[in-house]
């Protein structure tokens, strides 16, 4: 299969479906709005919504089962811009530059950014309960919705930033940094892909299978993503080059080196692929996405 | 019945089932947890958690029903909780003192209040939908999850929290005013008392009295509190007094002046009293809360 096709369609289908979704940015609330709007259509990749609908296709390729697993989808992307919009806040990692464009807080203020953050990730649970999702049984939108609450949550991704912030200029070992990659990208890599699992009615083993694809995946989009911030340019990046070595953090490469991290990250994929053996053709935007996310730019 | 003593057992129930609801400030997410445990436990009124509790007790007064509610209770003071601490940050109201206690980021610095806030609204989530409710039936949690979700979110308290700063200085309407307010104290108020109601099975029209209710009640909350932002001291607050007036924040007070003001908390006191009739003596505890709102003097 062709993945640059397969993501544009995809990309597509979440833009569209997200900017329905969203309220309109009209009334007394539209700066609010604007603000949510702003970071949500500024050019992200889609990566997580792209996996739950991938892992739904996966187990039920129907047209009906993409169409329930979408409004999952976009939520799970509120809640990654949310955390995207408060990390780049100047208490944080002061970030001016994200998906090449100026920051939320560099166009709105510091208050408007932190709010547009508190309403996007509100919104996802909103979207996770309410009329958008009324086509998922409750059993199931109660186990995505607990599921995803954990992957963001102090134990999650929201802890791994606290612990991001809290070792950022000091010397950690692999144990660490593996309970910060985990915590901070790999949760909400993993509940994406067992969400679209959930909505498209996997069972026991499948879901089991693709949470092991999901964890794999997690930990090769981390060590390129350390990899990419040596290598890269600001420019592919879209936002700063080289600052992991600026702010003296742990990373992948400054333990391991930059050749035995490509290893590591292509030995994941690796283990993420063979995890898709229960299913057949249906997973290759699976397998796809995999190698996608070790041979990507940026 | 003696309010005071039923505040003080509620206040003592929910702050019991809060401690036990969180998470241990140890291992390697303690800092993070210790920030979120600091604000939840700095000495709330518990407020939300009290009217949802007592709003279940005018349905349902059995034991059963109330440990059914506690973690319900506990989420929405999670999600409070994690307002006010992002509401006192530099970038927003910048303040440095919230129940006569130093505020969050006073103690743990900006990054760490931010997402110390950003835990306790994700964790909220975690609560309505993980083991700790699982005696309630889905689609009961579902409809929980919703509610507040809408009465937080961008069209809610985050909207109205936009709304706050976007006016802060400038000369509003009553009808602006109306909505600010609606939107970031209302809501929250009202889903607390209707959450209760769900969970203790409550008939529509049960749910929609109480709904209205709520709705009374939050109005005479805020316009109290713009009272006692002119009329206490910052002892008796625990948070900076006249703060509105030096900020040129359009009130109550500034726009019907005082007398005016606290006739119409009265009245809205009323208003919810009036609306509680079709229960029997079981709502009483709402009618003593509703009449303690007013009361208060913090």
């Amino acid at each position: 299969m062709e993945i640059k096709t397969y993501l544009k369609e995809q990309q597509q289908r979440v833009d569209e479906h997200l900017a329905s979704l969203m309220p309109d940015a009209a009334g007394l609330f539209q700066n609010h709005i604007a603000s949510m709007r702003y970071s949500l259509f500024v050019g992200g990749k889609r990566v997580r919504p792209i996996l739950c609908l991938a892992a739904a296709e996966a187990v039920n390729p129907s047209e009906a089962t993409r169409q329930k697993t979408l409004p999952v989808a976009c939520a799970l992307e509120c809640i990654h811009t949310y955390s995207l919009i408060h990390d780049d806040l100047p208490a944080m990692d002061d970030d001016d530059l994200r998906r090449g464009k100026p920051t939320n807080h560099t166009i709105f203020g510091e208050a408007a950014a932190i709010l547009a953050g508190d309403g996007l990730l509100t919104y996802a649970f909103d979207l996770f309960s309410g009329q958008a999702t009324s086509g998922i049984p409750d059993a199931d939108r109660i186990r995505i919705i607990n599921l995803v609450a954990r992957a963001a949550g102090p134990l999650g991704m929201v802890g791994g930033q606290s612990l991001d912030i809290l070792y950022e200029e000091k010397q950690i070992g692999y144990e660490t940094l593996r309970t910060i990659h985990r915590s901070k990208t790999g949760a909400l890599i993993t509940a994406s892909v067992v969400s679209g699992a959930i909505v498209a009615g996997a069972g026991p083993e499948q879901e089991a299978a693709l949470q092991t694809y999901g964890g794999h995946i997690g930990l090769a989009f981390q060590i390129v993503d350390d990899l990419l911030d040596i290598e890269a340019t600001t420019e592919e990046l879209g936002k700063p080059a080289g600052s992991d070595m600026k702010t003296g953090k742990s990373t992948y490469p400054s333990l391991f080196g930059r050749g035995t991290s490509r290893t590591m990250a292509r030995e994941a994929v690796q283990a993420a692929i063979v995890a898709l053996s229960p299913f057949d053709r249906q997973a290759d935007p699976l397998k796809a996405l995999a190698n996608y996310i070790v041979d990507r730019t940026k």
